[in-house]
């Protein structure tokens, strides 16, 4: 007997990402819609504009753009890469990979460092081939690699690329508010986020960083979008209340974004960080108590913000998601592109990065590895975790 | 003293979009975040597209696009027109003009109709261009420009266009849902609309209709975009509950979309057309016998969702609307472009095509004016309106 | 052909009450129900009484009783008044006449002095009577007796029946919060209003301010309602973050309290009472242009928060309203008892105190008047209403 | 440290009630608010009433009340019992025991069968007493008395009562919904519950059922209230849209019980029923495996909607709550009145009647215990939860 069914909403999303947003992001998003050019709007975007800003410690205006970071990354690749940019691209993954295919888009001079994807790329396999190829202009390199629940060492890379000379694009969009990352952290030149991911938000606006030199190079190349939606350089001045918007910005999420950074903020980055990790940690010590293993080939680069969990042999990952679904209404991610079938996420995003969430994850996970024949020590996985949990308070 | 300072929300939004969204949206939008592959969203999905096919009158499945409607008229442009196209772009207004800009940059192949901004394209000079130039393989009109109010009769330029042979792409963005228009009324091969003005929803996404051979002709142009924000061809196939996405779609903008079509299928269409269309000529009435003047040439052509008044000569069109707001709370649209400071917008769309709000758009029109030193006759303008409304009720 | 059908919303409520919230206030009712006795609860609730005591300018806590504003006056009546007493009910409305059989349940002894209903009770008539009744011990009065939408000289009357030492029990429902008036500027001794008038919250909660010797009285009567729904005095500590509840509190309806209290704080009760004053003023101006009269006998004692509009002779006051429902979609508020079928009521409370709606009110009366045979200069009254608008701009 | 300051609002609510409201419910409240006397909204009030009859099963018109449950129950004693009334209270808990001070209040005829309040009324005790009491008119019960967590068999004591012609009050507030119990069922002739408990709607209104003959003896009751807070009387035909109401409605909390009435009757009351029972049942089975007791003297008398678990030996009950709430964000009830330090309780009621939900509880209750000392085998708790709730997938 299946017993949530398909057709009905889940108990918990416990996913990496759509999440359920924060209670008071939903009611946010229920504003008034206000016409974009009232001044009040106008103002409302520029006050969202300095709280990004602000949550961003960037010392420059952050762009927002109107489309889930997808749309971040590609623009970026779009505006900053042009056809004699040399690009180097660090993939540890499906995501990073893939940033690879945009840029070679604009370029076609592309250089990868690619580590298997359970992996994080190495600070100094980076340095040799900055060394070896000067040529390079460009090094894209994606933070949180979400498909495999793996952190690349940003900080570390840009401090390099930085000395390097070369621009550098990050996709941060799965980290940034979940973890201590920001844009002049990294030396990041483009730095592409959202609102979906921990700041508890609906998918659909872009947050971006972009260095004052980005905004040069982007400037001056012909071949950067405009009067497009991909455009970035469209919207240089458009956090200003005093400058039009290139097409009408979406005011409702817009309206959430507001409420999303007012309560990162006042929570306060660290204690939200904070709480991200210790649910991480308590998921990965029941995960290893329990007879699992974490898809991630060492601790240190086991995401705070996604926990991934490989699938055991002779399981059928997508049944167990069903299972977990369908018995306790908890709803999983899978894996994506190669690591698809291979693990299990399970992620600490916004709202559900609170560690009891780890204890209701535990459970579901046990329990539909049951149901697939796979006997665990759910018991001392729950107290492996709670003792985690335990050792913080 | 100003009454409504910049900084408070107004009191009532009359402009031509946004507007505000329907109460009922408002709350849906607030509905919770689901994980886009959780099968409840999946399904969901469906049976909005589903709903947006019967809204539209399609026979096959309309395309949803996660950006404003901007996208979808880029989108189209990039994914229809290619290289040896030739086109011919039908300019009747700023939006109907701008679309040139864009399919130019598809094809350098560009032939246009462009009549003064306060007109409408004759069919008759449709007919004797295409009759010219045989070559024409894609035909573009925007239905309702925005900018001046105006109306276009594209249900007769698309039985030429037909005819023709040549492929139809219509801007359909703020007259679908506030009269009888839908694609395959004029034949259109893309049809561009949103939630955004007279659904009643927010702006952040695309409606569009997709004729067969257009579907066909993007998917053999090796240049419509893909794996990218602009491609319409990726998204064919996610309506299905049983494919993917090929990005994260905007959740929460979708959940508004579902409420807004219910609310526009269970009013019933022709019900809600009628107060659009009684809103707008209660206006009408009452902006003439004020003393004003429509913007559009002719009755028959003016807007049943915006309705353009023409700035008399030494008003600042700009001081005009500040007066409307900071006295009576009450917001107008400027014109665009060449319209820009010629006239003044009341849009009449969704929750605000209602005829009292005609009154309350009188009112502060003309109080307004009166307060840049032109005194109107308001009662009269005021009677005149009611006088049409009563005529019908 | 009725164009707004009963089942369905009305575009604008323009009643007495209950009004349409605040759409703030609308989304606050929307936040998370905490647990009575959780700490955060208990806090808000804390907050919630001291939001209230600021609005209410008082020395003391506030009482919030959880009923709407009815419950107070019955509690205050059970609670205040015991057999021994000598009640003085001031009777100018029906409200006003009605307190008096609510205070004859708790007392034998009841003197009053009643005027007609569309006049205010004179002070020196007050005066008089207490001079002659020297055993009088409770004076009752309504500030504002809705249905006649006449105001009471509260703060002269209060005056009085201090230095006479009797106690001041007031009914300020439907003023407060719509104009300058608070418990301790009229020297009440229980002063009962509630969030669902002027505040622009719903109603199910009743705002008391209780003195010190009110407190004392109520305490030491032994006939007070304890451990009942309508016991005021078991609510004396509930303030407070550490004491307990006597029963579950309307947790939902003290999130909609938190939110208009924050509104009519911020946005500052001057000018709150302001736009009530002015949308009352411009309705009269206009009503009286139009060709019809105020049902209040002079304009020194119309009431800012609610114009009554006197039927002329021969009309069908229910049908009046049904035509301005149907033709217009504004809803108005019909007399009660004596005063029905005699006047019409439009509400000037919270969300629909601006002026722009008196625009509206004037139109939909004038046309419902049109439709039940009484031509009216409704121009002419939009005009006089404009004009009262603009000479405070 | 502590991680959940008592300031900010918990992760998870798993109280005896109030509970947070199902998110649609939360929703559902920030509908537009009608005027109570405007057609769309009588035939609304009409329509909830209709739902309410359906979901309670009964022949005729529920009341509804508008002050939370205790007013229900204070208004049935107010109300149905008169001077010359014998009543027959059944107390096995602090909410039985307590009805019977109210009923006392109204007849000084008072008879009590009293049990240990972790134990159920015994049938034969009713008719043994009906028995040796002929002269009994009117039978309280408290069906789930909370604060034990323990139910009464009220089917089998209302065939008793009904057959020795007497009255029977039945106070269901918190079982309503969570179980299968309707008036009729247990042949009641008043009936009060909520929508704040298992329906999944905050508190603030009380649903009744009456029987024909309770109507009767009510109306014939010349003390039963009216014109007052505590009147069911003057509610009888409030229910029908074209009667007045005879004070303001909560019209908010009328649109949430709209809502919360929709997800019970669509989802099936039976789909309701089978989560409450076996969310407490997985409850249970781990509080017993975790080295814990449940306060219920026997599983066929434990509650389906509320757990109490004893406290064990020199625990600090408070502190036991104040620990799972800072460490974990999980909020739990306490005991009342006598029960208060002995136990604690754990709800399950409507959106937290979710077995994951009870293991979640059974986490932090045990990590609470852990805090105060008592090592407890909390994953063989999570283990037993666990198989209880496979073996019913």
């Amino acid at each position: 007997m299946m017993r949530y069914p398909e057709h009905a909403d889940p108990v918990i999303t416990l996913t990496a990402g759509p999440v359920n947003a924060y209670p008071e992001v939903l009611r946010g998003l229920g504003r008034t819609v206000l016409y974009d050019y009232d001044p009040a709007f106008q103002l409302l975007y520029e006050k969202v504009v300095d709280k990004a800003q602000k949550a961003m410690r960037l010392s420059n205006k952050p762009v927002i753009l109107h489309g889930e970071p997808v749309l971040g990354l590609e623009a970026a690749a779009a505006s900053l890469i042009s056809p004699d940019d040399v690009v180097l691209n660090l993939a540890s993954g499906v995501y990073g990979k893939g940033f690879g295919y945009w840029a070679k888009r604009y370029s076609p001079h592309l250089l990868e460092i690619e580590v298997p994807y359970n992996e994080a790329i190495d600070p100094q396999a980076v340095a040799d081939m900055l060394k070896a190829h000067p040529e390079i202009t460009v090094v894209s390199v994606c933070h949180h690699d979400t498909p495999s629940g793996t952190i690349n060492p940003i900080d570390a890379i840009g401090a390099l690329v930085s000395a390097h000379g070369a621009y550098l694009i990050v996709d941060a969009v799965s980290s940034f508010g979940g973890m201590k990352t920001h844009p002049e952290d990294c030396k990041a030149d483009i730095y592409v986020t959202g609102p979906n991911k921990c700041l508890g938000a609906p998918p659909g606006l872009t947050m971006m960083g972009v260095s004052e030199r980005a905004w040069a190079k982007m400037k001056a190349n012909p071949l950067a979008p405009r009067a497009s939606m991909l455009s970035i350089v469209d919207w240089e001045n458009a956090w200003s209340r005093d400058k039009p918007f290139p097409f009408t910005p979406s005011v409702s999420e817009i309206n959430g974004l507001d409420v999303a950074l007012d309560l990162y903020l006042n929570e306060g980055p660290e204690a939200v960080w904070a709480r991200h990790a210790l649910t991480a940690k308590a998921m990965r010590a029941g995960v290893t108590a329990m007879g699992l293993s974490v898809w991630a080939a060492s601790d240190s680069i086991a995401s705070p913000t996604t926990t991934a969990v490989r699938t055991p042999d002779g399981v059928d990952e997508k049944a167990l998601r069903q299972a977990a679904r369908a018995r306790y209404g908890v709803v999983f991610s899978s894996g994506r592109g190669e690591t698809l079938g291979k693990l299990t996420r399970i992620g600490h995003m916004g709202p559900t990065a609170q560690p009891i969430y780890a204890i209701a994850a535990l459970t579901a996970l046990g329990g539909a590895m049951n149901a697939a024949g796979r006997k665990l020590a759910i018991g001392k996985g729950i107290e492996a975790a709670l003792a985690v949990i335990d050792a913080d308070a």
